[in-house]
């Protein structure tokens, strides 16, 4: 039985191996659609020509940097955005260095609301339930997401109150920046390392 | 037989193991030659000097990073030492920026052999294979096994070859700067982001 092979995904298997139209058609149809096996199956019949896979940058933006005095503390951030005139806008990069100190000073776990895993989130709905036992039903809901709303402004980036203007969160200040800027930007993910932890 | 040893590979070896010239030109004939091998001897023979050094905890150290120009490529990285001390020599500190652009030019997926997972491994062995079909048996194993230390040398950061000193790996340099600095040195971990990957 044959598969229908949409025209992207041969485009993007090109695009990934360098391998020539024909090639990526049998490959995915051999691998019933699957990508990832397509990839392997060319790689096997190429005789390791394929082994050097270019990797294409999809996006604009910044990869940027911090490491804390004294090298305890460091940051590696990446900031998209549109194009890469934005990319090199002396505000843009202010806004990149901006959010490597935050991570640095506040030690956020993920940018998003989303990236939370629920396993987290139902502990500490768990905890801030048991916490208030004996309370009347009606009023535990609203304080448990109250509760959560607190472990957001924590752990996640994004709900943090931003350290050089604590009124407004980190959320807020990218708002304004896009509004500013013209284009709009996404904090994609970041990495930060205490030595030693 | 006795191979002709050159004044250059003796050099080499005195750096990355410490050891005295004779033993070096000792090891370096014994082993026709062979760099690895004569590292190897030399540690058989060294009484576990060598070895003990590797076995020291590591809880200081540095956060390094590295940020390639225009800003499409960053480098975080943690290298561990025994002491403080070591942690603010310029030899340690030097050497930290030599990994991170190690890291950014040739892109590294791991920092040891242990640490490529079985999958990939048996991937990497299934491809060669396939691409070998045909060979006589004995001879596949060990070009499989060649094409195996190949793929280390591609992905894992101690056997890539040093990018400011192709002849030699990073693991040999840094043997190299353990026995120069008298402690143990530990790559401990490293991020590398490259712009929409």
């Amino acid at each position: 039985m044959s598969t229908a092979i949409s025209a992207q995904a041969v485009k993007q298997l090109r695009e990934t191996t360098g391998a020539g139209l024909l090639d990526c058609q049998k490959a995915l149809s051999e691998a019933k659609g699957n990508m990832e096996e397509a990839i392997t199956i060319l790689r096997k019949k190429s005789g390791g020509k394929v082994d050097k896979l270019a990797a294409r940058a999809t996006k604009e933006g910044l990869v940027e940097s911090y490491i804390h005095v004294g090298g305890k503390v460091g940051v590696l951030l990446e900031v998209n955005c549109e194009t890469d005139f934005v990319a090199r806008n002396e505000d843009f990069r202010a806004f990149c260095k901006d959010i490597c100190l935050q991570i640095a000073a506040a030690n956020p776990l993920y940018v998003t609301r989303e990236e939370v895993p629920s396993e987290d989130l139902n502990k500490e709905r768990e905890i801030a339930s048991a916490q208030l036992e004996g309370k009347p039903p009606a009023a535990i809901q609203k304080i448990v997401e109250g509760k959560l709303d607190k472990y957001y402004s924590t752990v996640c980036l994004l709900d943090q109150p931003f350290v050089k203007q604590s009124e407004l969160t980190v959320k807020q200040i990218l708002s304004e920046k896009i509004t500013k800027i013209g284009e709009n930007i996404q904090i994609r993910r970041f990495t930060r390392y205490q030595l030693g932890n």
